[in-house]
């Protein structure tokens, strides 16, 4: 394609609110532009990415046997209702009141809409098993979109949902998805790790995380050092600390008065303690309406998705009243002594049960509790008690003995065992051998579309704009003439391009007329890998110039060869991918 | 593909509300289902027909130089209320309001986001000609949805805008759009017509409407058995009729009591005259809060494409009240007489200028009056009164002198010249050649990507099932395994399968443990335009079975033939295409 008759507006300042690397260039290069927050428009450099990276994905569905379907956006509520999960997404779903007074959510997801259509088009375990999939627009109202295309209000996902008689046959179409993102990464050329994930909000009983390592990713995952274990936050199994040695001679709980200092900053400043001294008391309200206390040290932090896998249910952090007529204090002054015996359930989080002595509020208002000794001044074992691994790990933390570390990074894809959460409450049951009516297993498997041209990009730029893999940038190679008003140029430049064209390479022609150092700037910010300059100085020599985006000099090469030598360098970058 | 492991749920009832065949036999061979009213879930079948429908619009945009691009589905209203257009569209505008309250349209079309992309990245005239276009998911929520597909709530378009310094450059790209349309639809195996067409609420100048005659269609077009002329209904110019003859000694009108008889078809029957004698007066309210009154024969129907064209803005039929504080009478017993002062505007359609005598409401509830000679009882010439082509053709209508002919059709495509109406409104500007700031010229091209497949079924079936041309059908071949068990034969049908498939050739492997008689019946139904029977009785022969679709007896070809004489028949039916 000609650069010249292009919609390619390259710019040199970075919009205030592109924070991130990713963000900053796929406007510079002209990727992308925003239409409103949140959205944007992918103009045809950032489009023929996707497209390509689309490609990959559905090559390598196709190859496992997935079928390619296309489902609405727009999908009635009732179907959403029918699983609980209209509340589970909150105003996180963006929701569509048709002119008919009908309530439609616009897919965030297709669990339901997938499962409603297996539930009447498939009834024998002989059509198992099967795994459907589609490439289509997706859409969350995110409270604050952010990073560009990383966390959008509307992006492009990959969806996957395969369906199954049996454990074994979910096992291995998930061992199947699981290989299968392997290549479909690697072909994008990125680099990934895999970690165990939580199931979250989606349900069922195993998960990993393909995430792509990266300063800027919003996601922590948490690994050991010799690559024995790794995950992510939400999922991370930190070992439980050592048994508390509390001194035979602890002094007896002390009541001290606290007035307004209910924050653990304030409670720690003001009796000059330290957070990993405090007991946080968290009162959550369990989906079934039972109360729940969790017991976590002040320098820790609750894990929710831990939470809800210990109750087997969601929980929300309760209503202030209700704290209130718990504990008979304010919001800040809750503590465990007596806890037990107001709520349903008192989860202990390990390090609180290993704390020799803290220091906890008191369940009455303005007021704190000193010297309280788990086990000696409230129970941690009994009926309606456990001691567990409730909050997310951290630095210090160990996974079967080994130290744990952690590292940011972008979710780009996950793989879910779901189970029979959705198929057995929108009845996508099937006869088994025996003649057995029996619900589904089912399987989901996602991949962020446009997040894989954002990471790609995280990972591969420099100070002068992108660098991308071949597999996904949005030409192989890019052409750029120079000295527009000589003819012989023009006529070597124009040649070059055909034939690599003609030959099946994905070309760029630069024809603007523009100075060198404006084409170059452009080069390097849109990052094509390949670039060959056919200027007047070199073609006296019979030469042109052939650069990789990585390279730091150009190298000479006969304008004769130049095709032969592209495809060389072409076929080379693609083996590693 | 092996159908064994395929979802093709073929069923043999057809749901109540599938009125038509292509939405029949899209519900029977599995192509579809209906999720909701107007939403559809594409199949593996459906789904691949559509991708490759998309894919020879991809390819034929691309070669035009036209840039892909994709734009938000979520469309911040302030564009359209910047244009006048959120209140065109009104209700069937889906609508979403974010979390933040801020409210999108669901992209109905595109012209307001890519006319401020433009405004945004192009300022000079070097920069123009450019043709953006994406094919992307659309929305309407249409009061009744119907026609499956058809007419549906969500649907795939094809939507190019292409952005001019000057007429000559729009009208050179509207006639490579016109051209690579042409194209489109000739490579999809469809016989269509092309007749002008009205803008309506797009604006311009200029358009034309591709359609698919067929008995099923929803848009009539209108045209000389000549083929000199053709339009659609809403665009159609006929001839004025005769001048009148009124008798000399026409009787003096007379005001009749007509008591509660308010309808066309109540007064001529009260009366004892008939529609074609009747004078209907329409009250409209003009976008610019003027009063335009409408006067057309009872048997006829008033063209509101034509009337916004005539007015050069936008109209709605007036208020009840505002009806009756006009004529003095109830909606039912408007007249002309004396309606020339009570009005801004008087249009009078040709027919009723032409009419010797007729009846009129009496602008009196309850009254009419006949014997009303127009010309003598209230005028047809002054200065806010015109006689005008007002009126959709009726089937006595001529054009230019001959006879209008009517047919029924689909649209699948349309392309407008839209001047400078969103350019203009949104700041689309660029500098001239002379230096001087001016709105850009804009065309856009639309292709409704579901309607074409659909389309395509209404040409292409039989008691039997679909008969899809070979570039749009899911599969160009369907090799249909007999007597699954017998070892020889399945290892013959899967080598045929096989070197199908190595050769390039989009091959469905029908390898199910069925009946023959339900493996031909899902063959005819779903309609792979070329089928292969292998089994065992022609295999003693060495032979197997070919047979086009169209075709009603199969051929004997040896097997070891089959493969090239496969490829013999696929080239022979694209050469057509």
């Amino acid at each position: 394609m000609r650069y010249s008759q292009l919609l390619i507006p390259t710019v040199k300042e970075v919009p205030a609110d592109a924070e991130i690397i990713s963000h900053q260039l796929m406007i510079r290069a002209g990727y992308i532009r925003k239409l409103a927050s949140g959205t944007y428009t992918y103009l045809l450099l950032g489009w023929r990415s996707l497209r390509k990276i689309m490609n990959i994905v559905r090559e390598e569905m196709d190859a496992t046997g997935a079928q390619e379907i296309s489902m609405p956006i727009l999908q009635p509520i009732e179907l959403w209702q029918q699983t609980g999960r209209e509340t589970a997404y909150g105003p996180t779903m963006c929701k569509f009141e048709d002119r008919h007074g009908r309530m439609n959510a616009l897919a965030p997801t297709a669990e339901e809409v997938v499962t409603s259509l297996v539930a009447s088009e498939i009834n024998s375990y002989k059509q198992l098993p099967i795994n459907l999939y589609q490439i289509t627009t997706k859409f969350r109202d995110e409270f604050r979109p952010r990073f560009g295309v990383l966390r959008s209000r509307e992006f492009i996902m990959k969806d996957a949902y395969s369906f199954h008689v049996d454990p074994e046959g979910l096992e291995e179409t998930y061992m199947v998805m699981y290989e299968t993102y392997r290549r479909i990464f690697k072909r994008c050329g990125l680099k990934y790790v895999i970690v165990e994930a939580e199931t979250g909000e989606m349900g069922g009983s195993g998960s990993h995380q393909f995430t792509i390592p990266c300063e800027n990713g919003e996601d922590v995952i948490v690994y050991t050092e010799d690559g024995s274990y790794a995950a992510n936050i939400e999922k991370a199994d930190v070992d439980a600390l050592p048994a508390p040695t509390a001194p035979a001679d602890a002094p007896a709980p002390e009541e001290v008065h606290t007035p307004k200092v209910g924050s653990i900053e304030a409670v720690c400043e003001f009796l000059d303690t330290s957070p990993k001294e405090m007991i946080k008391t968290l009162i959550y309200t369990a989906a079934d309406d039972s109360t729940v206390a969790c017991l976590i040290r002040g320098d820790h932090e609750l894990n929710p998705e831990k939470l809800t896998q210990i109750l087997g249910q969601g929980a929300e952090l309760a209503e202030e009243s209700s704290v209130q007529s718990i504990t008979g204090a304010s919001v800040g002054f809750a503590g465990p002594v007596g806890l037990d015996k107001k709520v349903a359930t008192l989860l202990i989080d390990h390090a609180v049960a290993a704390l020799p002595v803290g220091v906890a509020g008191a369940n009455k208002t303005d007021h704190h509790i000193k010297n309280i000794v788990p086990g000696r001044d409230f129970p941690i074992a009994g009926e309606n008690i456990s001691v567990v691994d409730i909050r997310n790990a951290v630095e210090s933390d160990t996974h079967d003995g080994k130290k744990l570390l952690f590292k940011r990074g972008i979710e780009v894809g996950q793989v879910f065992k779901l189970g029979t959460k959705y198929t057995k409450a929108l009845g996508a049951t099937v006869i088994d051998e025996s003649g057995k009516s029996t619900p589904c297993l089912m399987g989901c498997y996602g991949i962020g579309i446009n997040r894989i041209l954002a990471s790609a990009i995280e990972l591969g730029n420099d100070k002068n704009g992108c660098i991308l893999p071949v597999s996904i940038a949005p030409f192989e190679v890019e052409v750029v003439q120079l000295n527009n008003d000589k003819p012989a140029v023009a006529a070597e430049a124009e040649r070059i391009y055909k034939e690599l064209a003609d030959s099946g390479v994905d070309v760029l022609f630069d024809d603007r007329d523009a100075r060198p150092g404006v084409k170059f700037k452009d080069s390097d910010l849109i990052g094509i890998p390949v670039r060959v300059v056919v200027g007047e100085r070199g073609l006296k020599e019979g030469n042109v110039e052939l650069k990789r985006r990585t390279d730091d000099k150009a190298i000479n090469v006969p304008a004769a060869q130049i095709v032969s030598k592209v495809g060389e360098i072409l076929a080379e970058m693609k083996s590693f991918l």
